[in-house]
């Protein structure tokens, strides 16, 4: 039975309840080897852990000859919410203690609604997926914005593209609302968490992840944590000043690299090559749908377009040398990159990998994969449940939650 | 009584040494409070601590007014060795379990000799130190080298200055000679856990160490403990391109923050501005003495040689805008320049801020100072120090040392 917030009371419940939501149900057996721990041990964790509704005991393993082997899990009841805010939509669903996808729901928004509406509008979400019977109770809650967070405030800091949300106490209004812990960070961090959960980095402790969006920024995840800094504003790679003069940036500076590359500076530049006529495939695009994209950039350059092909080219050889900076400082195991304009085809990856191997030192980049992510759809509601389940399965109850 | 590599066994005993080396004595109230432990497990913990000889218990403290309490104190024979091995000398010291130095000694060396002869003079000089009775026993070695080091192996790897070092086994010769555990780390990761523990950035958690000398390298201290990296080449910022074009660079390539601002740079650049003409106050000081260095260059730029502060300046400016860019990324709390060539005289600081508070972003910037170290001469062997007694009294038997 589990009475308001639940957690482990030492490190190695911290760890056991960790491995048993990562890799699944494991016998008593495997769990003391894996942890080097004692069966005594192991079991009075484990008992302790149970009487705190976090772990079910019952199950038995599958015989490897001798006496069957309990099997222990995360309580089946556990459930995690992951809520995914875009500037456009809003995703919210229920995991298990395993971080499984029960169940997801979207709805359109518009950021500019400001908090209260768009707020309201998760917490329908959230009352629908409890009225589907699927988080009778909820453990926690994990909130993704698309702007700078105050991480330890829970709540956003002079969001550019959302002004009005400006030190609105998110954390504090659903954790208010739905009963439960709640944990709100910014989009790219996000994303990288749930990479680490669901996607190509599961198995390294150090990479990089880099969100090609509207905007640019990163995720630094170091020795399998999030690195934040003390201001929260670590991996805001966005407005790096790559050139000293450049197209004006939303932030006032110029040469910012997301004013030579993002969603917003492809589409600026492709309305500008379709109108100027340079490019006929972007024109005939622009004729036909009355707007362009970053995607209709990605489809006239794997057509063949000359001025989309030099458009890609160039902004992955800016982003490569931002990022073969960071390598070379950083030494990550892996770059994952990732957002909807990650998917421009190949010559991204190609020219941003040419410029990272050719300009990072040789030890930095000796094994180093750039890859683009494989991350589904719901990588952002992954991501969230994976933050809250952090602070509410793996963090002793005597640190800070 | 110690026997061979005493650590203690689990991570409260772990947490009560770091306190006891950091803050010095204190008494068994004093470490309950801070630790919030109950006064029998702080007491079970100090006992068995006792018992591997890592802690005294003997002392009282004075009273705070009812029955004085039993002040304890790392034990009074533990000894650690520093030793910070430079291109042209090398430095040995011995200190006690609170790091407080006790005896040191230098010695002039060509790290050029190769690693038999330079690591000869290394055990002279302890052999020597011995001799003097201050280190009965030794119970742990930390060794910093100028050039890139395999920290996992404790060899250098291709290192520049020093290829007769490549994959030269000085942990592992050193622990043979020396009876005692030894970890090596390049001078520049040294440097910053010097700082941690005796210089500016005591107070801070995540902080960069820049060290200006022949080369430009970086520190990264994340939540107090040394960021690495995978292959350990995490900070190696002297090799960022900071243009497409420029002097060659001692590694092969053009470009080089190194090749445009460092020791080596600046001599170069003194040399020709002295040959030239250019600089009647650095040709004077080469006919003079013969040869010219940072350090000549300091003194000419502060008595208002033009070329001199244009030297000063424009590597500062180089300088500032490599580390905008990692302020912006990793959000440290503090930013310390060390090293040689730091003393440049007020240009540099001042150049420096001045670019990385224009071109970081407000978030990052909001509240960093940037400072020159203000380490002693014995920031090496006290970083050296630093690094063994991390592993040797903060790590819990059962974690890897």
């Amino acid at each position: 039975m589990r009475h308001g917030c639940a957690r482990p009371e030492n490190a190695y419940q911290a760890h056991l309840l960790r491995m048993l939501r990562n890799r699944g149900p494991m016998s008593r057996a495997e769990l003391g080897e894996t942890m080097s721990l004692s069966r005594t041990k192991v079991a009075m964790e484990l008992d302790r852990l149970a009487q705190l509704g976090l772990v079910d005991t019952g199950g038995l393993a599958a015989s490897r000859g001798g006496r069957r082997s309990a099997m222990v899990s995360v309580a089946a009841d556990l459930r995690f919410v992951g809520v995914d805010i875009g500037a456009t939509s809003v995703d919210v669903a229920v995991l298990d203690g395993e971080l499984q996808l029960l169940d997801r729901l979207s709805d359109a928004i518009s950021i500019r609604q400001g908090p209260e509406q768009v707020l309201e509008t998760v917490l329908q979400l959230v009352g629908k997926l409890q009225g589907n019977g699927l988080a009778p109770r909820v453990d926690g809650v994990g909130v993704g914005v698309p702007g700078p967070v105050s991480f330890l405030e829970g709540t956003s800091v002079v969001p550019p593209i959302m002004p009005e949300w400006h030190h609105f106490p998110i954390r504090d209004m659903l954790s208010r609302e739905l009963g439960a812990p709640v944990m709100v960070d910014n989009d790219v961090n996000i994303l990288a968490l749930g990479e680490m959960h669901a996607g190509t980095a599961r198995s390294v402790e150090d990479f990089l992840f880099v969100k090609l969006g509207t905007g640019v920024g990163c995720g630094i995840v170091l020795r399998g944590n999030l690195h934040r800094g003390p201001n929260g504003s670590a991996g805001d790679i966005g407005h790096l000043q790559v050139e000293d003069y450049g197209p004006p940036c939303a932030c006032g500076n110029v040469g910012c690299l997301e004013a030579f590359f993002s969603g917003a500076a492809l589409e600026r530049d492709a309305l500008q090559a379709a109108r100027s006529g340079r490019s006929p495939a972007l024109a005939d695009r622009l004729a036909a749908t009355g707007s362009l994209s970053a995607v209709d950039v990605g489809v006239a350059a794997s057509g063949g377009d000359p001025v989309a092909v030099a458009m890609v080219r160039d902004g992955a050889r800016r982003l490569g040398q931002v990022l073969a900076a960071l390598v070379s400082f950083i030494n990550p195991a892996l770059v994952v990159i990732g957002g909807g304009v990650a998917n421009l085809g190949h010559a991204l990856l190609a020219e941003v990998r040419s410029v990272v191997y050719r300009r990072s030192l040789p030890l930095a980049t000796g094994n180093l994969p750039i890859v683009l992510s494989e991350l589904p759809a719901e990588g952002g509601v992954i991501g969230g449940a994976r933050l809250i389940s952090d602070a509410v399965l793996c963090t002793p109850r005597s640190a800070a939650p």
